[in-house]
C-alpha cells in the first residue's frame, strides 16, 4: 500500500549524526558564526586551557613541596593572507603526554573536566577540538602541537579531525628537538578570520580582561604587525587552590541518583548516601533512610524508582550545610580594585565579594566592581562580564550578567540611562565576575551565563553594593545639573510670558522682560542673556537632528526598492 | 620524577562524554532550564514533530493523487502529583514504524531532516530525545509512544535512555490495540513541571501563535484541569508543498567541499560540480575548473586541499543565480492579517513579506506584521517571534528578532518607548516570521535566533515597511498629545511667575495671574483650573513613588545583612 510505503521511505531517511557533524554545522553554537568571533574564540579557548593547565601543574608541584612557576602565555597572530591567520598559543604548564594528545585536541566531547566538581575554565571538552575543527573547515589545513613534559623530548604531532567518526586523523607524530621550555605545550591552528587591532570585542581587550581577573598571570601578545605587548603580573602569589567536591543533595536530580545507586562500588546504601554525597553525615544518611523506610544494609543497585523518589524527597528536606566553598576561587575585592585602579586610575571605585550561595546544588559566588570617571570613556557604561576568570565578550544580550545589570534601577542611585536603552549612561566600568563548580553556559561557545533566578539575585544584590557607595559620591554632581533644568525653563518662559503680558497691558515688553530676568537672576543668580544663547544653540540642534531623521527615513524607502 | 607523574597523573582524568550524558548536565542547553519552560520545551519538540509529520504525509499523498487529511493535532496535559505532569501529544500523521521508534525516541542526535537542506521544523534530531531525557532525569519514568502506520496495527513501545550509551533501553514493545486513530503517533511523557495557564511564555499561549502562523492546523489542548480549548483552522488547503534542495555555493565551506569531493559517488569532478550544487550549469563548472586549472575529467578524491581552495574561491567568484525559493513555505502577508484580525481585532494592521535572501548560501526569507489597537491590551508592544512557523518564548534577548525589533527607531515612527526599555509602549503585535532551510538557533534548544547581519537587516526592513504605515496613523495622536504638554507647562509657571511679579510690580498677584490664564485660555481653548488639578494630582503621584522608592532602598540594605 501507498500508506506502508511512505512510513517506510520517511523511516529510511533517519540516520545518526555524528557530533562533529553536527557541530559543524552548528558552529556558531561553539562560537564561530562570525570572522572577528572565530579568531577570538580560537585564542579564547587556548589561552582557558593553558591558564588551567598552568595552575593546576603549579598547584600539584607546590602541593608535593616543589618548585613551581607563575603562568607564562605566549599569544601570537601571523596573517598568512587577506583572511587566513595562524594562531599560536604556548604555556609553561605541564605539557600533555604524547599517547592523549589525539583525543584532547581532535575529539569533541573528550576531557578532563567534565565529571568533577571544581572550578575551571574549561569544563566541557568541546573548545580547542572545535577550534581545530573550524580551522580545517575554512582553510582545509591541519593543526600543529608541540608538547612537552619536563625531562622528556618534546612532541610534534599534526591532526585533522575526522567529521563522521569524531576523532583524530594524524598527519605527523614525532620527537621535536626545537622546543624552547622545559616544560609546556604549544598549539598551532591555521582559520579563516578577520582581525581587529581593538574594540570591545577585539582579543587585545580579551587579553587586557583577563589579566585583570587573572593578575598572577603573565601574557605576552605579539600581533600580526609583530607588535609585542607585555600585561604584567599585578601579584606574584597562586591563586588558592581549588578543591574537588562531591555531589551536595540539593538541587540533585532524581535520575542521576538512580544511575549513581547503579554504579556505585558501595556495598550498602547507607555507606552510598554517607561517602558519595558532601555534608552528608551518617546520622542524617540513617534518618533519610528510615523516613524513606529503606534498610541501611540494601544494596545500592536493588533500590527501585519510586525508592529512589522517597530517598531523595528525604534528602532535600534533610537540614543540611551548604556545601563546601573551597571548591570555588574568587579573584578576590582587594585585586580587582588592584587591577582597575592601574588600569583607569578611576576618580571612583567600589568592589565586593558576595558570599557563596547554590543553584542546583552546585555552589557559586559573584563578585561586583564598580569603576568611575578617570580613564573612563564619556559613553555608556562598560560592562565587563567574566565567568571563571574567563571574560565574555559575546551574546551579552542572553547573559545572566546583563540582565542584573539591566534590572538594577540604575537611576535610582543617580546614573542616568539614554532614553531607548537599558545600560546606564555614564563614564564606568561595570565589571561581575561570577565562580561555580559548574557555571551554566546559553550555548557551548560559554559567551553568557543562563538565567537562574538566584544568579541574577546574587548579581543584583552585589550590583546594589556597589551601586549605594557611587551613589553618594554621584549626588552632589545631580543636584548642580538639576539647579540648571530649572533655570533654562524659567528663562525660556520669561520670554514668551513677557510678550504676552505686553500685548495685554499697555506696558513695554522690554520692560516687563527685564522685571521677569531681574526675578530670575536674584532667584539663581545666573546670567540671563548666556543662558539664552545656550537654549537658543540645544533647540538649534534638536530641529537640525529632525531634518536629518527624516532625509534618512526617505533614503530607506528608496534603499528598498532596490 | 614527580613532574612526569604529574603529566601523567592530568592524563589519567581524560576521558570521553557521551553527547546524552553532556546535555544532562546541560539540559538548559535543551530548553529545560526550568520546570515551566521545560514543560514549555517538551510540548513544542512533540508539537513540532508532529506538524512536520502530518504535512509530510499530507504532500507525498497528494502527489501520489490520494486523500490527504490536513494537521489534527491532541495536546493534553494530566497532573499526576504536586509538580509531576504527563504530556500526551497525538498526531494523525503517517506513524512511525516499530523498528525505527527506538532511536527516534531514545537517541540524541538521530534524525531525517540533519542531512537535508528544506525548510521544517524540527532540524537536529534531538528534541523528542531530550524531552524523554528531562523526563526520567526528574520522575524516573519511562516514556511511552503509541504508532499506527494505516493498514498495520498499532504499536506501543515505552522505554528510557541509556545516558553512557546514548541509547534505547527498552521496557515493552508489542502490538496494541487501543489507539483510536487509523494512523498517526501519541508520545506521552512524565516530568517534572509547573504549569502556567495563561502568560507569554503558557503553553496556551505557544499553542494560539502556533496556531496563528499555521492557520491550516486544528489543535485540541485539554488542560489540567480538563478543560478542552480547540484553536479551529483559519484555511482548508495544506501549504505549498517545500522542496529539498542542493547546496549553493555561496557561503560554502572548503572543509565541507573537501568532503563533499571524497564522498561523492560521481567518477568526475566535472559531473560533481553539475550535479551536486543548486544552480551550477556544465558550462560555469567548466569555467570554474578552468580558471583553477583542473582537469574536467579528474577523479574527485584525487583533488587536493589546494586545488580545492582554488576551485571554491572560483565557485564564489561566479555569476550565479541565488538558491531556488521552493524550498521555502512563508505563511503568506493574507494569511497573517486574517489570523491576527479574528484574534485580537486591532484598529490599524499591516504585514509585509520579504522578498528571499541568503545567509551562509541557505536562502531564508522574513515576514513581519504590525497589529494596533482594538482587543490589544495597553501594556508594551508584544513580540511574536516565529521561526519555521514555531513560536519563540524564551530568551527574547539573544534573538536577532529582539534585536531588529530593538535597532528599529520606533519614535521614528511615531511609536513612543518608555525610558530605560528599548521595546516600544504600545497597544500593538509585532509578529516576526523567519523561514529557512537551516534556521540558525544560538542554542539546540532552538529558542533564539543567531544574529547574523543579513538576517536582522531583513528583519528592519520588514518592520520598517509596516512602520511607515503604522506613522500615518499614529500621526494625529501624537499631535494631539504635544499639544496638552505645553499646556501644563504654561499653567504650571504661570502661576510662579504671578508672584515674583507681583512681588516686584505693586500690582495685586490674583490680577496679574488672571491675565496670565485669559492668555493661556485664549491660546489653547482649555480651562486652567483643570488643568492646575491634573498637574497636582501627578506631582503627588510622583512624590509617594520617591517616597517608596527610597523604603525599597533601604529594605534592600537590610535584607543584605541577612
Amino acid at each position: 500500500m501507498a500508506e506502508k510505503s511512505i512510513a517506510d521511505e520517511l523511516a529510511d531517511k533517519h540516520k545518526s549524526i555524528s557530533i562533529a557533524e553536527f557541530f559543524e554545522k552548528n558552529r556558531h553554537l561553539l562560537g564561530f558564526d562570525s570572522k572577528i568571533k572565530a579568531m577570538l574564540t580560537c585564542v579564547k579557548e587556548a589561552v582557558d586551557n593553558s591558564l588551567d593547565a598552568c595552575e593546576e601543574y603549579a598547584t600539584e608541584l607546590r602541593k608535593k613541596k616543589k618548585d613551581f612557576e607563575l603562568p607564562d602565555i605566549l599569544v601570537r597572530i601571523d596573517q598568512e593572507s587577506e583572511e587566513v591567520y595562524k594562531i599560536i598559543v604556548e604555556d609553561n604548564g605541564p605539557g600533555i603526554i604524547p599517547k592523549i594528545i589525539p583525543q584532547v585536541f581532535a575529539k569533541l566531547l573528550y576531557g578532563s573536566k567534565f565529571h568533577r566538581l571544581k572550578q575551571g575554565r574549561g569544563q566541557q571538552g568541546i573548545g580547542i577540538s572545535a577550534s581545530i575543527l573550524y580551522g580545517q573547515l575554512t582553510t582545509g589545513k591541519a593543526a600543529r602541537i608541540i608538547s612537552k613534559v619536563d625531562g622528556k623530548p618534546a612532541h610534534i604531532v599534526e591532526l585533522m579531525i575526522d567529521i563522521k567518526k569524531n576523532d583524530a586523523s594524524i598527519t605527523r607524530d614525532e620527537e621535536y628537538a626545537k622546543f624552547s621550555r622545559e616544560h609546556g605545550t604549544r598549539v598551532e591552528i591555521i582559520l579563516e578570520g578577520t582581525y581587529r587591532a581593538s574594540g570591545d570585542k577585539s582579543i587585545y581587550e580579551y587579553l587586557l580582561r583577563t589579566s585583570i581577573v587573572n593578575p598572577h598571570a603573565k601574557i605576552v601578545f605579539i600581533d600580526p604587525k609583530g607588535e609585542r605587548i607585555t600585561f604584567k603580573r599585578a601579584v606574584e602569589s597562586l591563586p588558592q587552590a581549588t578543591k574537588e567536591i562531591k555531589p551536595h543533595p540539593w538541587g540533585l536530580e532524581l535520575g542521576v541518583l538512580i544511575r549513581m545507586l547503579k554504579e556505585t562500588k558501595k556495598n550498602t546504601v547507607l555507606s552510598f548516601l554517607t561517602d558519595e554525597f558532601s555534608k552528608m553525615g551518617a546520622t542524617t544518611a540513617k534518618s533519610i533512610l528510615d523516613n524513606s523506610k529503606v534498610n541501611h544494609k540494601r544494596k545500592p543497585d536493588s533500590v527501585t524508582v519510586e525508592e529512589s523518589t522517597d530517598i531523595l524527597k528525604h534528602m532535600q528536606k534533610a537540614d543540611l550545610q551548604r556545601p563546601p566553598t573551597d571548591c570555588l576561587s574568587p579573584v578576590g575585592r582587594g585585586a580587582i580594585e588592584k587591577s582597575l585602579r592601574t588600569e583607569y586610575n578611576p576618580e571612583f571605585i567600589a568592589a565586593t565579594t558576595r558570599p557563596p550561595n547554590v543553584y542546583r546544588g552546585y555552589p557559586f559566588q559573584v563578585e561586583a566592581a564598580l569603576a568611575y570617571g578617570g580613564n573612563i570613556p564619556e559613553t555608556s557604561a562598560k560592562i565587563m562580564r567574566i565567568a571563571n576568570k574567563v571574560p565574555l565578550l559575546y551574546e551579552s544580550g542572553a547573559c545572566a550578567i546583563t540582565i542584573g545589570v539591566n534590572e538594577t534601577d540604575w537611576k535610582r542611585y543617580g546614573v542616568p540611562k539614554a532614553s531607548g536603552t537599558t545600560t546606564p549612561q555614564a563614564p564606568m566600568i561595570i565589571l561581575v565576575h561570577i565562580c561555580s563548580v559548574w557555571v551554566p553556559f546559553t550555548s557551548e561557545s560559554k559567551a553568557a551565563i543562563a538565567n537562574y533566578p538566584v544568579i541574577i539575585k546574587e548579581i543584583k544584590l552585589a550590583l546594589q553594593e556597589c551601586a549605594r557607595q557611587l551613589k553618594v559620591f554621584l549626588h552632589k554632581k545631580m543636584k548642580a545639573k538639576r539647579e540648571a533644568q530649572r533655570v533654562s525653563t524659567f528663562v525660556k518662559y520669561g520670554t514668551v510670558m513677557a510678550k504676552a503680558l505686553s500685548d495685554l497691558t499697555s506696558k513695554d515688553k522690554k520692560e516687563i522682560e527685564d522685571l521677569i530676568n531681574t526675578v530670575i537672576e536674584k532667584k539663581f543668580s545666573v546670567n540671563v542673556d548666556e543662558q539664552k544663547k545656550e537654549i537658543e544653540k540645544r533647540e538649534k540642534q534638536l530641529e537640525e537632528e529632525e531634518e536629518k531623521e527624516t532625509k534618512t527615513i526617505l533614503k530607506e524607502a528608496e534603499g528598498e526598492e532596490k
